[in-house]
């Protein structure tokens, strides 16, 4: 007996979407709605409706397990994923181990004791918790409304809230976002301390911390790390702690070493039927259709890259 | 270097509240807003801020890593609740193991084959998707909306939601939640298969599923399990599963070998006061207070029980 099965064809029609009217005999002026699924809009993609990620804006972070992919956020966080980039360069995070799992939180990573050498990096910068970017974004919005934002949406893949009236943009906290650990101080963080959402959104985070970029794949390497005993997750000095193999930024490894991804594009026709297949769902198994998304119940697809 | 630090004591005051405002000379007419942190609510909580669980509707699921508890709900879910009760005692999940580890989603545990017997307890049950409860419930609704559902908030620990116009309330798809996996048939599921969402709510199964629960302890032994690498994350066959060692009704384990929780009660000013706590957040870590919460980013509080 499965449990919701995705990938089942939809048959019939839904009333609510107004797809049982009759056939018109005349084309219609405007494409009309397809009655899809969110495995039929995978499907039906065409090769242009998805993205090869940028390797100078990749970090693979390697554990015992396989390898965790990040996308990094450049146009939201320039100088945060800038000293990143000098400090996996600088193979500042080698060696080091993940240092907190926090049930239904994040798993966090960096040097615990603070000593190790920057390699030129700095070792804090102001915060990039918004951008001026809310009226320059591609942006593809979300319909249905946000709690936290005054409209949510995507931006070049990744989760964004914008604010028209005040010009600034943000992305979200959603599952498997990357985000740099400060101290109390707003500008105390640097990248050297990194963590990953690992469980139901902590939107509350927003605006609060600088996040920089999401993790691609790999996110059962964190999911599945044993839960720190200590407060907020961290791990107690007796606890076994995951090691970090090496992190590194993926135009620095050999091409056959990468992990070849595409990302769906959110800026395409395709990721708006997406949207619409989320929001009313015609899978068979469904007997509530919905008709509301919320923005980190809205995941953006990624596949393996295939051959052309 | 400490990354969001509860337990910080909030100092200052925080204009967004008022609490800025010249000290009255006289008392005031009601008790003034307190401008407290989740940690100090709790600190701050009396006994009877928090209520034991019933053994009669908690369930053990003993893994080998350990225990997860289970709080049922019967005023949301009587059949099902039942039923899983009829099966637990008459030992159906002992020696099955976890079928499913979906990331970013549930886990899954039943009987792959179908071929146990069921002990007097039923094969299918008729859905209990809703329930007509919505003008009778002691419910301490959210004050910022929702987006799928007219209203939502809680109800005996519960995340509910609720249409007063139809009568309907309906248990909420938050992280944790425990569910009755079925197949296409609305009517299809017994509780002999049951799943545990493991990630970011996935609220557009609302309303399509009966839920019984929720995980009150031991959710790590379910998070951390190594993800199944079939469609919806089902374990392949030649893939390790993890044993059931058995699932039992608390009140047949002996007292001394029963895990003694508390919940804080969802009735109470202390809830009330932790909401506010959640919605605006006064640690001095935060430097945007937000000013919304969203149902499932508002956790329950479990802790062990404390001698009286």
């Amino acid at each position: 007996m499965a449990f919701p099965k995705s990938g089942v064809i939809a048959i019939g029609c839904l009333a609510t979407l107004g797809a049982c009217a009759p056939v018109p005999i005349e084309p219609p002026p405007v494409a009309p709605m397809r009655a899809t699924t969110h495995a039929q809009v995978i499907e039906q993609s065409t090769p242009a409706d998805w993205r090869s990620v940028d390797p100078q804006n990749t970090l693979y972070l390697e554990l015992p397990t396989g390898r965790v992919v990040i996308e990094l956020a450049p146009l939201f966080a320039p100088a945060h994923v800038e000293n990143i980039k000098t400090l996996v360069r600088g193979k500042y995070f080698d060696g080091l181990r993940v240092t907190r799992a926090q049930e239904n939180y994040v798993v966090q990573w960096g040097d615990p004791d603070g000593k190790r050498d920057f390699e030129g990096a700095a070792r804090s910068l102001p915060a990039e918790f918004t951008s001026m970017l809310a009226n320059e974004l591609r942006f593809t919005p979300l319909p249905d409304g946000d709690l936290y934002a005054p409209e949510v949406g995507f931006s070049g893949g990744f989760p964004v809230a914008r604010d028209k009236d005040t010009g600034l943009a943000w992305m979200a906290h959603c599952y498997g976002m990357v985000g740099v650990g400060r101290g109390v101080a707003p500008n105390s963080g640097s990248g050297a301390e990194l963590y990953v959402v690992i469980g139901h959104a902590p939107r509350h985070l927003d605006r609060n911390v600088t996040l920089v970029g999401r993790v691609l794949d790999g996110m059962e390497h964190l999911t599945t790390l044993p839960r720190g005993s200590g407060p907020l997750g961290f791990y107690e000095k007796d606890e076994p702690r995951v090691p970090i193999k090496a992190m590194r930024v993926a135009a620095d490894v050999s091409p056959a070493q990468r992990t070849e991804l595409e990302v769906l594009r959110t800026d395409t026709a395709a990721f708006v039927r997406l949207i619409e297949a989320r929001r009313f769902r015609r899978e068979e198994w469904f007997v509530e259709p919905g008709g509301n998304v919320e923005l980190c119940n809205m995941p953006v697809p990624v596949r393996r890259r295939t051959a052309r």
